[in-house]
């Protein structure tokens, strides 16, 4: 029984997170630029901070109640005389000028194109909360965390910032958005096609719910990324979870256990030991996310393909248990610990927790996306997607139950035939390919596939390292932006 | 100022009820029908009455309060085991068993197409009161009175009916609707195309708000029709408001007035004579709407082209005030009392005041459609449109303000580039067609022009009194089901 509600917290707690990894470590990465002389290699860009006061119900009458959304502008390259598009990251799941930071893309290319460059935050994120620190307090406050809601405040936001402009609008307004703000890029353009000429739609997983994609496709890919590093790293790691269980069935052995990954909180029950499996689980799949051809930070402070830093240390095959739990900390301090200044590890972490709460609260309405893993085929602990018992735990938590099928008859799923000018990129490297738009769909809804790409590679600022593919990618974004 | 107020009052009263003058008469009609053995001489058609649990809060989880919402299904000619298409009326401001009964185009084609014919009802018409009796009660029931929860309730019943077919859905769904029906089965298509596959939107003022359509075009078409029926009658009709002010301007004309009208009620203050006078201005717009070729009910009982029948005793010009009041009177008898039933007419009729107080508050929030007269160009007292008016009025009555570019953000007015599949049929007759789509906007987004048609004259049954042109654009639409 301990395995079963093991799982469920899986889903709640750690599948949310896989989208959101990006969240998990923001406050420690702003720490770290603040720090104490630190050099900080990223390029920063610069932008004016907005807020614009948008209706907390976007679709009804009932509530007067308004609140402010921050929005980030920059208008360097822009001709208010003779004004030029303007490129809107529509804001996904955490704070927005993480998210500016992160889609150098869109600053690469914006004095090519004169235009403005905008990233709107999303609801319940960021700084932008519907009822302040209340927003998360009560059912009555987070039921309009919606992607409908968020949709409809970023076309109040492009109505301010064309306002004088004569409808239709001189200025064309190309969404941009990675992951969950992925799918809202191309769900913005399918809504509101008046209002948005064009979309790019980076690393969105717009099948991963409503039964379109099978739920271990994600485990699968991941098994797959870690497989081609390194055949016996995933192996290693499918065997680990045994390992690691076995080591913590004793006292002796949990003492140990806690020692060796130098945890901050000593494991001591069989919820700690799930705790710490968790945190491993959720660690493998935010490398693979993030296994981009240089260093980055966007998922912690990581080296050049991290998947293989991972699997130095697994790369051929580890019998003892202990031995290879030791091989397994060796592997994932490239994760925590890249920069070595990690004294502990800390799977408890729970650092901008509020921003993790939004996303596992439209996890349990609109957003439930299934996954499961079986333990043969991909290298994770067995974890079977259970429809009802996610149900229950959402209701448990949030007083709300999933509407499993609502993205899909809200946003149509794989049937695209009405709409157009979207691009839906995918990183074959990236696990959440296995719920992206891989093939066209029509000649104004394009796939286009990244094979060397983890999660939204396209959009982030060009590099040396770039491989050819995503260099590509971006040559063919650019094209279809200036078609729109 | 008693003039000012007058306006406003026209406005909030008298606008919202051209769309829906259909509903100021239903409970008499039905009395009609159920009367002593008149003869019914409409066709009527048969359906089997069902009910779906919606919520009440289409676009947020905060509220788990649901309603039931009735529809309409006729399954006469499908074959559920190889489903046809699907035939969706897309409900408007009233009573949808009205709609049912005059939209006999649907019922005229469904053998053709062996379709499911379903007409669903909007949320607060009808029977389908989110709220029961204290719907209208108080704002924050109110609320959630909106075009795009109304789409979403259809949604769910489309989602209902294709229960067990695989996704993308078996059935084709062909939206219909006429006049703010028609509005929603263009937006219904254009916001849920995978839901959607096209739509036939008649006599569909999309246009008519956010400043797209000059606020005296109604007007102004309202009067041509006069004009052509009779140069004279125009003529009479403008120079009558002066006259029935002056007969009223002391206590005899107005005891005299009341008689020579047969009123109910007599008139004895200023704001009688108001109600008189907006009675009349509604009386002539709801005979150019309904100015069909045969007799019908649709508007209430009307002989063949009503106009022409108003105009009879006002086809040489009358220079008298009471003999022009006379003659006024005997014209507009054809629209009250065409039967010869009524023993007096009921300017204060407030029949059915839950559907008028339906469209009334719709206007005064997203669907406010700026209407004004200059007595010079057309045949109205000098009525100006006034925005600050019309919203403090709105405010006092509903307690809300209209968003008046709500519907060109939310649906893009002109700019249908992104849209397809969707044929705008206006009758050139048609007071609405002032702001309806009167030219082609891509090959897939179409305008469909009968020059000799009133108000969707094309969605009615067909008759051998129909015009040519009626008779070709039904011929179109049928070739565009069929390719949809």
């Amino acid at each position: 029984m301990a395995y079963d509600s093991c799982c469920v917290t899986r889903h709640l707690a750690v599948v949310p997170v896989l989208l959101l990894a990006v969240l998990l470590l923001p406050q420690s990465l702003r720490a770290d630029n603040a720090g104490d002389g630190e050099t900080d290699t990223k390029p920063t860009y610069g932008y004016v901070t907005k807020y614009l006061t948008v209706p907390v119900d976007q679709f009804s009458f009932t509530w007067n109640d308004t609140f402010q959304l921050r929005y980030l502008v920059n208008d360097t390259w822009w001709d208010k005389q003779k004004p030029g598009p303007i490129f809107f990251y529509t804001g996904n799941e955490g704070d927005i000028t993480l998210f500016a930071q992160n889609t150098g893309f869109m600053w690469d290319i914006a004095a090519e194109f004169r235009a403005l460059v905008v990233f709107a935050e999303h609801r319940y994120y960021g700084k932008s909360l519907p009822f302040g620190a209340k927003s998360f307090e009560e059912p009555k406050y987070l039921g309009y965390l919606t992607a409908q809601q968020a949709l409809a405040d970023f076309v109040a936001v492009i109505g301010e910032l064309r306002k004088g402009q004569s409808f239709p609008r001189q200025s064309p307004v190309i969404a941009f958005g990675g992951s969950y703000g992925g799918m809202l890029s191309a769900w913005i353009r399918m809504k509101y096609p008046h209002i948005v000429s064009g979309a790019i739609s980076a690393s969105a997983p717009v099948l991963m719910s409503a039964g379109l994609t099978p739920c271990d496709a994600f485990s699968r890919i991941v098994t797959s990324v870690y497989h081609a590093a390194a055949p016996d790293c995933a192996e290693n790691i499918k065997r680990s979870w045994k390992a690691l269980r076995n080591i913590s069935n004793t006292d002796d052995g949990k003492a140990w256990l806690s020692k060796t990954f130098s945890l901050k909180k000593a494991i001591h029950t069989p919820a700690d030991v799930n705790t710490l499996l968790e945190w491993l689980n959720n660690a493998y799949t935010d490398v693979a996310m993030a296994n981009y051809p240089y260093p980055a930070d966007f998922l912690g402070d990581m080296p050049a393909y991290p998947v293989h830093e991972v699997c130095k240390p697994l790369r051929k095959r580890v019998k003892d248990d202990k031995e290879l739990a030791k091989a397994i900390f060796q592997g994932v301090s490239v994760y925590f610990n890249y920069t070595g200044r990690a004294k502990v590890l800390d799977v408890n972490n729970s650092d901008s927790l509020l921003d993790v709460s939004g996303w596992d609260y439209q996890a349990c309405t609109e957003m439930a996306m299934p996954m499961c893993s079986d333990g043969r085929s991909d290298m994770f602990e067995r974890a079977p997607w259970n429809e009802a018992e996610y149900s229950k735990a959402c209701f448990a938590t949030w007083k709300v139950r999933p509407k499993f099928n609502m993205t899909l008859w809200e946003f149509g799923g794989r049937d695209l035939r009405g709409s157009s000018n979207i691009v839906f990129s995918n990183g074959l490297l990236d696990p959440w390919s296995a719920g992206g738009i891989l093939r066209n769909m029509s000649d104004s809804v394009q796939a286009v596939l990244i094979p060397e790409g983890a999660h939204h590679l396209d959009l982030r600022s060009q590099n040396p390292a770039d491989p050819a593919s995503v260099r590509g990618a971006r040559r063919l974004h650019r094209q279809h932006i200036r078609k729109w």
